[in-house]
This record gives C-alpha cells, structure tokens and sequence, in this order.
C-alpha cells in the first residue's frame, strides 16, 4: 500500500510537523537561516566595485567608504531585527507584520516586494553561484546560460519531490564558505604583494561625484538581503526561541559585517577591477592564496552555497504565495498541496520567474544585482514602520527605546529605498516598481472577485434544504461484457431510472455494428433499454452530448446523471492499453452539459 | 454553441467523408499523391553522387548507368503498381495486401517497415529541404538544425489541427517545382559550359568496383521512395477510380524516370561533387540558369516541396497505427479521435519519432538517405509477393502474364532488399533492421494482451444480469453554502443513504475549524449526518481515502459512491481561481480505492 509508507506516526503533536529535537539551535540557526544572507558577499561586494570602477582606481578607493555605510545600516537592521523577533515570536515576516499594523492594502505592498525578492534571490543566487563556477573553468563561460537552467532545473526538481530540509546538513558548507573567505581575508591582508595579479582599474571615465557613491551603495546592499530571514522563522528555533533567535541575528550581523568589511580592506589593498569572466571574489582568493587547490576549494564552496541560497527562496515563497491564498488574494490552487506536502504551483512560478530572469539576463549577475535590493527595502521599511506602530500601541514599559531603534531603521531603510529607487531607475528599478504595482493590483483583483464568488455562493446565509429528485441514469456502452455489466449494476443501485446508450459506427474501433449490439443484448436481456445513435460523423462524443441534452430538455425534473464505465488494468504498462474514451467523453460531457457525471473503474482482471 | 458550428449537413452518404466532385482527377492525382515521390529527385541524385565521389572524377562517370538501373526498377515497379490498382481498387498498401495474402505476421513486417519509412521520409524531406534554403542562404547553415526542428513543428501544430488538405492546393508547388527541374535540366543540356562553376571532384581515394556500385545503387534507390502512394489511395480518385489511378501511377514513373536520367545527364555533363552546404540540384542550378532570380526561385520551391513532402507522411501514418490499432496491434488511443477529426496520438509519435532523427542526424539528410530506402523495399517486396499470390489464388484470364509481372517486380525489389541490406548495414542498415524485429515484437505483445484482456473480461460470454445494490453516497464538503446544498440535493436523489464528510485543519484555506462547520450544520439541519475527520497530517486527500477504505470494509454489501462537488465559474479566466481539490481528491480516491467517483459541476452566478 503506497499511501501507509508515509510516516504518519512520527508527528508531532502540536500540528506544526517539526518535532523539538529537530528545531534549531544558534549554529544551526545561522546555517539554516542565515546561509542566503551570508553568500550574498559573492557578488555584494562586487557590485560595489563594478559602479565604482567607471572612475578608474580613483574610484575603487570609495570602495571602503561605501561599505562602511552599508555595514552601519546592517548594525541598525540586526539591532531592529532583535526587537521584531521579540515582538512577533510566531515569526514576522514583512507582510505579516504590515498586515496587523499597517492595514492590507501596504501588506499586499509587503508581499509583492517579497515575491519580487524571492525571485530575483534565485536569479542572482544561481548566475553568481555559476559566475563561481566560471571564474574556476573558464572555458565554461559561454555555456552560462545553460549552466544557470540546468541548475535552476535540479532546485526545482528536487523542490517538487519535496525533501525535508536539514538544518543539521547545512552547517558543512556554511562554515566552510565563511572559513574560506575569512582565510582569504586574513591571508591576504597579511601579504605585501597579491600572489596573482587581479584585473588592474582602466582608465576613469567618470568622476567621484555623489551620485556615483549613491549608486555604489544601493548596489552594495544587495549584500544585505536575507538578514530578515531569522525574524520570519522564530518557531522553528528550539526553546528558548526568541533568545535564540535574538542570538543568531546578532552573530550574522556581526559575521557579515567583518567579511564585508575584510573583503572591502582587501579589494582597495589589491586595487581589484571587476573582470566578466573572474568575478572579484575569485580574484582576492587568487591573489590571497595563488592559483591552487585552495582557489578550487573556495570556488566551489561559494557555487555550492550560492546554490542552497538559491533554495531558501524555495522555502519561503511557496510558503508565502499559500497565505496570500489563505487570504484570497492569490488562487488558491496556491494553498493546494496534492500528494506530496510541497506547494506545487508556488514552486513552479518561482522557478518560471527565475528562468525568465535567468535567460533574460543571459546569465549575468550584475545585470540582476542592481534591482535586487530594492524589493528587500520595501520589505525592510515597512516592517519597521510597522513595528514603530506595534510599539506605540502597547506602550510597555520602555518602549519609546525600542519605538525609536524602529524608528530609526525605518529612516535608515527608507532612505535607502529612496536611494536604490532614484540610482537604479533606469537600471531595471521601474521594472520592480512597475511589477509590485501590477502584483497588487492583481492580488486586489483575485481578492474582489472571490468576494463576489462567495456572493454568488450565498456565503454566510443558511441556504434551503436540499432537495430529493427522481434521478435517470444514462451509460454509454460499447460491448456486453464484464465491464458493462459491472456499469448497469451500478446505474441500477443509483438511479430510479437506466438507460444504456451505444453510438454505431463502422470505422471506429470496439464500435460494433448496431445490429450485432442490439442483437447482443437482447440475448443478454439485462432489463435496461438499449438506445443505439448513429454517428452521421465520426465523432465519438457528439451523438451523446446531443442524446444528452435532448434528454435533459425533456425530463426537465429529473436529476440526469451519466455513468461512464472505463476498465482499469493491473499492471501500469497495461494502462497504456486502455482507451481514452472514458476521459474524452468525460471532457466533451463536462463542457457541454451541466450533468453529473460519475465514472467507475473496474478493475479487470488479465489471466495469463 | 461551440460544437454546432461542426459542418455536419455538409457530409457525404457513403461515409467515407469525401464528396465525388472533391476526389482527384489525373493532375490532381499527380500533385497530391506524387509529390513526395517527385520531390526525392532533390536528394536521390545527390545520394549516388555522394558515394560515387570517393572514386573522384572517374567515380562519378558512373552517375548515368546506377542511374539507368534506377530507372529500369522505377519502370518495373510503375507497372506492377499498374496491376496493385486494379487489383486492389479500396486501396492496396502494403499492409492490406501482406495482411490478405501473406499472413498477419507477414503484414505486421509491412506495417513495421512502413512505419520506419513514415518516419524517415518526414526526416529526409525536412532536412533536404531546409538545405534547399542554407544552399541559397549559406549564412544559415549553422542552424540548419534549428530550421529542421522549426519546419517540423509547423508540420505538426497543423496537422494536430487537422487542416483538410486540399488537391487543388498542391498543384501549383508540384508544378512550379516540375517545370523548374525540367527548365534546368533542358538549359545545361544545351549549355557548352556551366555559368557557375560547380564543385570539382576531388582525388579519388577509392576504385570503382562492384560494391560501390552497389552502394551507389542503394542509396539513389532513395528516389523512388513514394511511388506506391497512388496504389494505397484509390478510392480518393474521381470515377473511373481504377482507370484515373493507373494513368496516374504511369504518368509519376514517366516524369520520374525523365527528371532522375536528365539530372544524372547534367552532373555528367558539369562534373558536379558533392558539397556540404551547396546541395547538388543547387550546384546544377547555379550551373545551368546563373546565381540569379531563377536560382531562389528553384531553391525555394524545392524546400517548399519537401515540406509538403515531409507532410504527406502525417497523412499516411496516423491512418495506419489507427488500422494497426483496430487489428489491437498498438494501443487503442491510436485510434481515437477526439475533439477534432485528427488522430492525435499517431501525429505525435510521428513527430517525435522524426525529431529524434533529425537531431541525431544534425539535420544532414546525406546521413538519414542511407537508410530510407530499405523499408521502402521491404514494403515494395512484400507486395509483390503478395500480388503473385492473389493471381494464384484468382487465376482470371490472363492471370500467368500478370503474376509474371508482378513475380518480376518482386525479384527486382528483393534483389534491391538485398542489396540495401548489404551495402549499408554498418551504415545504420542494421537499426531497420532491428527497429522492425522490435516493431514487430511490441505489435504481437500488444495483440496478445488485448486478447488476454478479453478474456478477463469474458468476451464473447453471455454475462450475469446486472445486480441492483442499496447504494451509500458520501459527500466531502468544505462549507455550507449553494453547492453543497446542490451536491446534498444530487446525493440525495441517487442514494439509499447520504453522508456528509468534512477534512478540518486549522492551516488548510477553506478549511473551518471543526466547531464552527459543526454548528453551521446543525443550524442548516439538511437531514443528512456530517462526519467530521480531524487530519494528522496535513494532507486534504489521507483522511477521507481512508474513511472511504473503513466504510467499504463496514458496509460490504453497499454500492459506495463518492460524490465531489466543485463549482464553475462562468469566465475562463475566473476558472484559475476555482481550487482544484475535487481532481485532487478524484484522483487520490481512484488511486486507493475502487468506488465510484461521481462530480458535480454547479455553475455559480457571479454577480458583478
């Protein structure tokens, strides 16, 4: 039996299918939660540098500034993501928080940035983690478009069969990926010359102006997408939850803030240009360690890690998509989980996205980087807004503290957003605006028109009872065997009234002619009359439809019904034996009429 | 009324589906069923020429005598396929004609081999023709694969849609395409030099010997492929069909015969060799009319041709996997026509079929050639033999001089057979040859199956009348509003008793809390008991495929019904909204158990 293999008996007992043992601690935590934040310093800091570059080695000297100011927003993030974890231990996540403080219409605001983010974190995940790959092989470069599908394809397919995610198989690579940049770092910052000489600066063609700083910094925030992660996710931590949680915001934002900072001091030490097919971070690690195995190592670490960043949108979108579902502002196939317990269309939109990104930017990170953080800010912004409101109404004690940390975050990441709106509008940045508009306005579409389908369903009224009617049976048949017999029994159990039909034509397969079925079945006397139409085409379905309409127009009070027998064979392989007439006849019946149909498996059994 | 608009009054009587003033007169005859044949001229030649090569200059002085024996056997099989006609007036294909005289494993060979050559000739006419375009347009040589895989797919999508083919629609291509070969060959016959320069042979690193002879033999008998389409098509012809269809057939072999001996002429003439990108009637084109108007205009004709040729081919095979599937050889959905009068099954596996060909193939017909004619020959001989046998068993007046000829045709086409085998079997000679074995095998398996299904289920057998049960009609629902009260009120009118289910869990969409479906029940009190199932795990489908399993081990002599209900949005678009839990649920259900599953669509009005 397929179905009892699923272990059922190994829940728990509080219906959130994740047993204490299994839920996280610190370590874990910063592995499982913290891995997407983390591997974004393969391509934040990179972005940096490809705006800075345009003013030749003049401009890559900003590089440290710049950082600096996003570490200095990263402190306020972590500090204002310590109190939201506190505020909201059942998980806050942007549209939830917005939804409690802000009304719907900004918590729609919140999830479509989110989604927009969900995406593109795929999209940039998986061409930097390919960019890894490249800059180690680099007669794979022309072949990134197809390396990016190809991985986007095994996230997906491994998403769709729904594996249950360990953290405990996610520490391995974190820490080695945050062992191996910090050994570049350190090593690097220790030597007077670089082992391999990086790509050297061109020649400026821009000067250092403010604006070109503000550029350099909204692209370098992208370095900060995923430090909202923990805040989404404090149930799965083990107890105590919210110190834990606390905890782990605490180490990433310090652990990000030093790599960025290390790989900063680094890059203006070694005067690093950006270069297509070596991307900066393998650069450092060439000019750190040399051209060796540890270059290999730290190369595929970062594609392997990049790969699992790109999984956790996977973990949180489909997640997200099945509570705008809940909510009626997505269709709610999107909450639909079949035989496995993955949401199958969340996944596969997120994987369509990405693919169109993906292709559409022909692989290229930095073609992606620069709007990637926009959505994040939205998203940043209003959870902190909306937590300045949380504060205000439960005025506990001290908390115009915390009301002015939030309030203070919500400054910082609005001024931010304003900044990545403004430098990258051109860049990209109308699109992001233009598809959280277009998603809004769709999820508010979706949401009216279920209002109006519970209108039409008389939603919250006590309908009339239900009414008893006389029922007629109507089986299509093709033959007098088993299977037909199996048919006529059923209608009889059913039905106060059975009719079989059959539709006669010489060219069809299993069609007998009318005079042999009706002399059958006269032989057969099966007390059921037989009503034989003639095809005048060679339609299989017609004759019926019409046969079922003409009746249904003349037995207006009868409740009509088509019971629609079909063999089902033992082996699968058998299967592809069957006819399909069961199926197309259900379709054109469906489509046509306003029956009910019901459709009857007999289960034949083949001797050898 | 989408289905009203089928032109129904507008069908003929003899059920055939034709009209007498649509079937074909000689011309037409010409056109719709020569065409594929006389399209091979564009790669035929180019065959003997390609193996020739390898002897040089003094190799290819030996294009006119393969070339003449060519034509001797064209000769030979035209008048066999004179008698084929009148012998078989409903159409003689192959298949027909091994089936009756030679036996049904004999016919199954036939059947096999034709389909190979279906399948061939859909991929040699496709890439033939796209290198007609590349031969014009060298710079799209390198995606030469692309444009195969294009051309197919338009193939396809039209005849999945089954556009009816028109006659008259065909002559203007054949014709175009007939006078322009004809105007080339008249030209350089009379030219003393060619205007462009062909390709000159190269050094010959072979001698020319028996073998390749033989081998150049082979693979110009290429060209004759498709001069049986006429035979198999007879009663398309206008009366008097025999008549019609004879001229037709003597009138291919003349034009046939003429344009393969004029063209081998011409390469004689200008000493032409093969070129990968520039096909020999390209080069023999160039050479006798100049690179000038007259050049595309060839050039573009030919790969229109060849396209219609590669078409004809999803005329035939779908028709004969649709007779393969009545005998029971192939699965039954080979015979099924759905929505539109196409059997789709048959075009698909066509086109997937000549995919994997041209893709293998990289879209070289000189690699696909090779290999066609040898089904064809299969196909040529077994209908020979067939025929002597049917003027054995006939013995008419005069019936020894025609077994004579067709004994003649056959001994021809067998020494061909032969040959074929020989000469290319290590050139893909020996993967016909195994794909028939294998076509063979699967079509006996498959009838053996269907007779053992027939046994199960007691053909021929007088069944057991029907047996009436007491029926028990179980309805999952979800809340109470209009479509359960329509799904209660349909369960009511079909069962002996009515049970109300309901899966409740607190993270399902549309899932009510337990308590509240309860008390919502009892304040409607439909007088019908609600069970409610609390799910473990989070699974919509587990707890009532279960309840269903438990019931029919309670209730064993009850008829157990499921009756899903599921509502229908009257907008297309709004249907992406309706949840897809009934085919969910319908399929779980038809997966583990074995009641019968009725569903009710209820049409809900959506108020603006």
């Amino acid at each position: 039996m397929p179905e009892s293999t699923d272990a059922a008996g190994d829940q728990p007992d509080d219906g959130s299918g994740v047993r204490e043992r299994d839920r996280l601690t610190v370590p874990q935590g910063l592995a499982a939660l913290s891995l997407d934040a983390l591997a974004s310093v393969a391509y934040g800091p990179e972005a940096i540098v490809v705006v800075l570059a345009v003013a030749g080695g003049h401009g890559l000297g900003f590089t440290m500034p710049v950082t600096v100011a996003i570490v200095v927003l990263l402190a306020a993030l972590t500090s204002s993501y310590r109190q939201v974890i506190a505020a909201f231990p059942n998980g806050g996540g942007a549209y939830a928080v917005a939804g409690r403080h802000l009304g719907r219409r900004v918590s729609l605001v919140a999830a479509a940035s989110l989604i927009i983010d969900y995406v593109l974190n795929v999209a940039v995940s998986i061409s930097a983690g390919v960019a890894a790959l490249t800059s180690a092989f680099p007669s794979l470069y022309g072949e990134r478009v197809w390396l990016c599908v190809l991985v986007l394809a095994l996230i997906t397919g491994v998403n769709l069969y729904g594996v249950a995610e360990s953290a405990k198989a996610l520490i391995l690579p974190t820490v080695v990926f945050v062992v191996a940049v910090l050994t570049v770092i350190a090593v690097g910052l220790l030597r007077a010359h670089p082992v391999v000489q990086p790509t050297r600066p061109g020649p400026a063609t821009e000067t250092v102006g403010l604006l070109l700083l503000l550029k350099a910094f909204a692209s370098g925030c992208a370095a900060l997408t995923g430090v909202e992660a923990i805040a989404n996710a404090v149930p799965t931590f083990r107890s105590p939850r919210v110190k834990r949680a606390q905890r782990t915001e605490i180490a990433l934002g310090a652990l990000l803030g030093t790599m960025l900072l290390g790989l900063s001091a680094l890059i203006g030490r070694f005067q690093v240009a950006p270069n297509p097919t070596k991307t900066v971070l393998a650069q450092l690690t060439e000019a750190a360690l040399g051209h060796n195995a540890a270059f290999y190592v730290v190369q595929f670490t970062t594609m392997a890690l990049l790969a699992l960043a790109a999984n956790t949108s996977f973990g949180g979108m489909p997640v997200l998509t099945s509570l705008l579902a809940r909510d009626h502002h997505v269709p709610h196939v999107f909450a639909l989980r079949a035989d496995r317990q993955v949401y199958r269309h969340g996944v596969l939109v997120l994987a369509g996205a990405a693919l169109v990104l993906l292709v559409g930017a022909r692989g290229d990170t930095q073609a992606l980087v620069p709007v990637f953080a926009i959505g994040v800010f939205i998203g940043f912004t209003l959870s902190q807004i909306g937590m300045v409101r949380h504060w205000w109404i439960e005025r506990g004690s001290g908390w115009r503290g915390r009301a002015v940390l939030n309030g203070l975050g919500a400054v910082l990441t609005a001024v931010a957003t304003v900044i990545e709106l403004v430098a990258k509008f051109d860049k990209g940045g109308w699109l992001v605006f233009l598809a959280v508009a277009v998603l809004v306005l769709l999820f508010e579409s979706i949401h009216r028109t279920y209002q109006r389908i519970g209108r039409g369903l008389h939603v919250g009224e006590v309908p009339g009872p239900p009414r008893e009617r006389r029922s007629l049976v109507v089986v299509p048949v093709g033959a007098v065997n088993l299977l037909t017999r199996e048919a006529l029994s059923a209608a009889l159990s059913l039905g106060d009234e059975v009719r079989a039909v059959t539709v006669a034509h010489p060219e069809d397969v299993d069609a007998p002619s009318s005079e042999r079925m009706r002399e059958a079945w006269e032989q057969w006397h099966p007390d059921v009359p037989l009503t034989v139409l003639t095809s005048r085409t060679r339609s299989l379905t017609r004759p019926i439809v019409d046969y079922l309409r003409r009746l249904s127009e003349l037995d207006e009070h009868d409740r009509l019904v088509v019971l629609i027998p079909e063999m089902q064979l033992p082996h699968p392989w058998q299967r592809l034996l069957q006819n399909q007439r069961g199926a197309v006849l259900d379709r054109a019946i469906r489509r046509y009429t306003d029956v009910v149909i019901c459709r009857l498996r007999f289960r034949v059994d083949v001797p050898r």
